[in-house]
């Protein structure tokens, strides 16, 4: 079975690793799980590349995650950051542990050695084991692309890292939108329109469907190959009783003039979705596309996560059997 | 009073911090002591851009030296190189600790943006309060040198980086000669030729004669500004019983075809040396120029360190007198 899913940082790589878990306790026949991770909150720090939401997916996926904080690497220390501090080096807001710089620092020296993203991913998802369970980790493109986000202050507009506005701010300076510098001109990176349009089902985890899945559908051809893909798309809502479990997906929301609701966040991918997973608290009045269905989307454990991975997998493969001809 | 000092590493870095000692407790008036320090062992690794002697220089005058290690930081932690090991980076003999990295990284980013290597290390050296202490230090050169060693392995001739040798091989792999990559086309940085010009006294610290002095005075008009220089030139010598205290002072001589004495390696400096101190076991023929001065030679301590600088300023100054008309 080959599975295909868009994710964002914490949320999309807690569900993605509950599925693994799902997949591992059912003892479910070799699948091949491609994850296309957002790199539209990229950014470059002290002149090298971090790429937060592949570093979380890696992490998580590969039992390296800072569990609590839902980033960053566990049992991690400090020293560079402070040791920048002391030498002035800005900024000062966004938190890189030393286990956490390795991981930049190695992927800078191979970036500027002219090697694609996409190949530093591997070679970095190597090192986290994941090939070894049937897991590929692709960053959605190759093309830097930056999320930037045009704020208001007083009768200042100025145009901020979404970094900045998200860590530095937490969402909480006026957003007027987003504009995601190199996107229009990205190009999906290799194996990317092949793992959606090959995959028997595509999932959505309960990432931010604005900045983190929004970002993904934006590159050139990945919405395409969605609307076109023969695979059912089954998406996981990422709000609960209407509010994000962690994040700013409201504030997001709010800022492209869509409702924080389950049925307005399934509104966005109204073109390409199959099956919709909503949790109790928001039951969405029934449809035959996408078809709806409703249980606790609470990701509390690696059991629970994986109790709403496999109910959006099954969900995803009772539909794929309704579409095979009799 | 105007100092100038050629300096290396770690013999360099104690010889000045003993130095500094010595000034600050014979309460000497405002003294300016101008450091040029070699480049030449700089290495790229991870991408960074590591300047070994200048750190050694920066660790040690600021209080932040690794003592009985004699370079890198005290207390300092490994993790980011551990990472860097399990990501399969390399290579791992040069050891690099989490407070080192942060350094590495600063430089490069400022590097990277355009900065001149001599603007970063005044900013590096104002973190480390050189300024406050009436002490600048200048990179003898801008332009990137690294120094690479000529090594003969059974039948094969190759090329290293000078580090290479020096760490990993610990100057055993037979050396044919040394090459320095963009000396011929180097510029002294700002500064260096205007401090050794300007100077009262000029000093050479026991640092290796032939890959940190040498490779100062294989700058394009360093050794120019010395024989032309109005200030005496007092240098002391890195030997002591014709074996260098540290390092493979001895190896490299050898490698030049100079013998191991205080006397051969004084010759290498005849055409500019006014003063030269050596240790007690290496007396020397008197020679009306240099001016020979015997004294222990140890850096024991910084007390010990004091007393060696406080001799060897104390024969430059005394040199100076002399030229002194009358």
């Amino acid at each position: 079975m080959r599975i295909t899913a868009l994710a964002g940082g914490v949320g999309g790589a807690r569900f993605l690793r509950g599925l693994l878990h799902h997949l591992e306790r059912t003892r479910a026949d070799r699948t091949e799980l491609t994850i296309i991770g957002n790199t539209g909150d990229d950014i470059t720090l002290f002149g090298l590349r971090v790429c937060p939401d592949l570093d979380t997916l890696l992490y998580t996926l590969g039992g390296g995650v800072h569990e609590t904080q839902g980033w960053g690497r566990a049992d991690e220390s400090h020293h560079v950051a402070e040791e920048l501090a002391a030498l002035g080096a800005t900024p000062t807001w966004f938190s890189l542990g030393d286990k956490d710089f390795a991981t930049h620092i190695y992927r800078s020296q191979l970036l500027g050695q002219g090697m694609p993203l996409s190949e530093v991913t591997r070679l970095l998802a190597s090192r986290w084991g994941l090939p070894q369970r049937g897991v590929s980790l692709l960053p959605m493109t190759d093309t830097p692309v930056e999320t930037h986000v045009v704020v208001t202050e007083g009768e200042r507009t100025r145009a901020i890292h979404f970094q900045e506005w998200w860590v530095k701010h937490r969402a909480a300076l006026p957003a007027e939108r987003f504009v995601v510098a190199g996107l229009d001109r990205a190009t999906p990176a290799p194996g990317v329109l092949d793992a959606l349009r090959g995959a028997d089902v595509v999932l959505l985890p309960p990432s931010n469907p604005v900045v983190s899945i929004g970002i993904i559908l934006g590159v050139p051809g990945v919405r395409d190959a969605l609307r076109g893909s023969r695979a059912p798309v089954v998406g996981v809502s990422p709000l609960v009783g209407g509010r994000p479990v962690r994040g700013h997906a409201d504030v997001c929301l709010q800022t492209i003039g869509v409702d924080s609701t389950s049925a307005a966040v399934a509104g966005l991918y109204a073109d390409f979705l199959d099956g919709w997973l909503v949790d109790e608290s928001d039951q969405m009045a029934g449809t035959s596309r996408p078809l709806v269905s409703a249980r606790p989307l609470l990701m509390s454990s690696v059991e629970a996560a994986a109790d709403i991975a496999g109910a959006a997998l099954d969900l995803g493969l009772s539909l794929a059997s309704k579409d095979t001809p009799a």
